[in-house]
């Protein structure tokens, strides 16, 4: 019970200053992505945050490893919290989560089910749209053959793929790139599925109050 | 109670008055972009015509801010309702609204829950698409490089868009036609999600009718 | 009484012959299209055949509105009968109804919902796009600039447009050809809906059954 | 009743050695089509192998439809069984079988629905893209005007279709090519119908749960 408690101390106190600082973590890698000019001195620092940045959330996996009192299994069990450290341009993703956390706090929730899932899935496809606009640009930027050459492009390309469409006018070349691009597809497929998905529970919900709401005549 | 009676008095009234400034405002941007070799006169009397139904979309957001007895809470709880008095184009959109109204005084339900947004889905697709295939024309007209040189283009381009299918044989090159074209995405994506999820729901609802009809047996 | 009993006698008699007319049609116009080298005069056999079904198809609407002894609100109410005349290549897709009838002869449904969901979608798929891919490849073929140049082209342009993936790598540039192109996307859409609609009825299905099946809780 | 135990007895004996034998099919597929530096001998060898397992496959169909005591229409109820015998490519699809037939063993299912749904349906798309991927590559390899050239590319092109991003940047050009590429195509419409639908499901499931914690009040 102790450990338990342990846990959720530590979670409930760690959880925004990590959110915050993922949120710095993406905002270092934008600024070093994007702002070619950048003195080496700044690049440097930079650098430094972001390795700093990313110790933190190594120790914070370790220390909540520790705190679980699992051994390996623990691992087994929380393979997305492995993969976020592994990939923390990926961590802002857990607004969610926060935003949930939040919400909850204010006693009743204001959004109904359908328009919530609609709002976690626009935040996800910003967030995940955005790091991996950056870092397709980075992979494709000077690569020979690139048609990615602005991040503006790379923008461009993120939201014909995130929505599916996919107009293939401009398309990344090196394996980084396309690696990259492979996840992002993925990604919109589940944000299809999400809005589909709330749309469709959204209809039938609509339907059966109909329903219930007139008379069962002949 | 005053007040909410002014507002529902108000908004009773206006509905459809402005719903056909609406198209009247579509109708003189669509004359602006489509009708090249209009003279200096006429051009000037359109953007006129414009200026002054856009006035009367902001008069009547600011009279029902005010006829809301509501401070700045009022913004943020009708956010699109502003978003359409910046974009006039997508007011159209309402055309949803509007039919409901109209629908409700005819007693009874013409049409079942899933046939309706398929309806709603068809009307908001093709008037979102008309009013992007203008501006996206508009904007790429002219522009170096511009794969989008014809109003017949831009249709193409449209309905590849707002179906996700995507082919990419021609796409907008230029900031804001691109910025238009990922609202089209995105509008596209509820596209299908309206249609999957009315898809789903009849299915469903057919499914649940045949079982309570077929015998409980073995 | 008398006049519902007269239009279901010609409804039982005329389905199936008028069915086997339509796929007729169907067949004659691939021929027409497809056979190249085909002398003037069986050519002109064709034209015949083609002009006499559909005579045939216009003499069954005609019929039908006369037994139905409803005025104009004949033609308001049976819109899909209609298009159906104008354009006979989409009769066949009524394979549906046919197949649902003779189903019913049967005493049985043999398969469940959304296995006969997925049934009729494909069906339509196949009849729906081998029409339009005759056609897109009749409106194409010899156009300046067609990249659409053998009906393996068409066929494949057809199958990626119908699943929304839109390769692009060939595409229809003549009006004729892009009409019924975005006349086959929005098959294509409506064709994922019922595809993910059953998709999704069976998951909540298979998973309501699964919870009734286990113990109501801890 | 004794043929039906006969049956299910053959069923659980060769199943898991089935699965392993289509495993080492695909193995031996892969190393055929992209070793290319491979020894004659060795070829020879590889290729003895598929045939002697491919003889396994259709020497299990032949005995099934022998226990099962039926005649030509144990073919028509097992049209899947006949594919798959034909194309032993898509014997590893049956992961899902085996998977199921593991877990049930385990005495309690550990994922929910949905989840179980999106599993089978990546385990799906991995195994239907590699087999295709090598299919097409090595279909298209060699070809005049292939724009498919490496391994690499191919992989590229199965994710933008399994998806149905569809980029087209690289899209086969061979009839071989092309006629693999549609089955891939109806695979990702059924990938994107199970992953929307699971969504779908949770969504409404979620919901349903929220409304029944809350007091039915006002």
């Amino acid at each position: 019970m102790d450990e338990e408690n342990g846990q959720l101390r530590w979670h409930r106190r760690t959880e925004l200053p990590l959110f915050l600082a993922s949120m710095l973590y993406l905002f270092c890698y934008a600024v070093r992505v994007l702002a070619e000019g950048l003195s080496e001195g700044w690049r440097d620092v930079l650098l430094a945050v972001t390795y700093a940045l990313w110790s933190l959330f190594l120790i914070d996996y370790l220390v909540r490893w520790r705190l679980s009192g699992q051994g390996l299994s623990y691992v087994r069990r929380h393979v997305m919290d492995a993969i976020v450290v592994l990939l923390p341009l990926l961590r802002p993703l857990r607004v969610v989560r926060i935003y949930e956390t939040v919400r909850h706090r204010r006693a009743h929730a204001r959004l109904t089910l359908y328009a919530r899932v609609i709002a976690y899935a626009s935040m996800s496809a910003v967030l995940l749209g955005f790091a991996g606009a950056l870092t397709v640009y980075s992979a494709e930027r000077g690569a020979p053959g690139a048609t990615i050459t602005t991040f503006g492009d790379s923008v461009w390309w993120t939201c014909s793929t995130l929505t599916t469409v996919g107009y293939g006018d401009i398309t990344p070349v090196t394996p980084m790139g396309r690696t990259v691009a492979v996840a992002m597809m993925a990604g919109g497929m589940a944000l299809l599925g999400a809005v589909t998905g709330s749309f469709s529970s959204w209809v039938i919900q609509t339907f059966t109050l109909d329903q219930d709401r007139e008379p069962p005549g002949p």
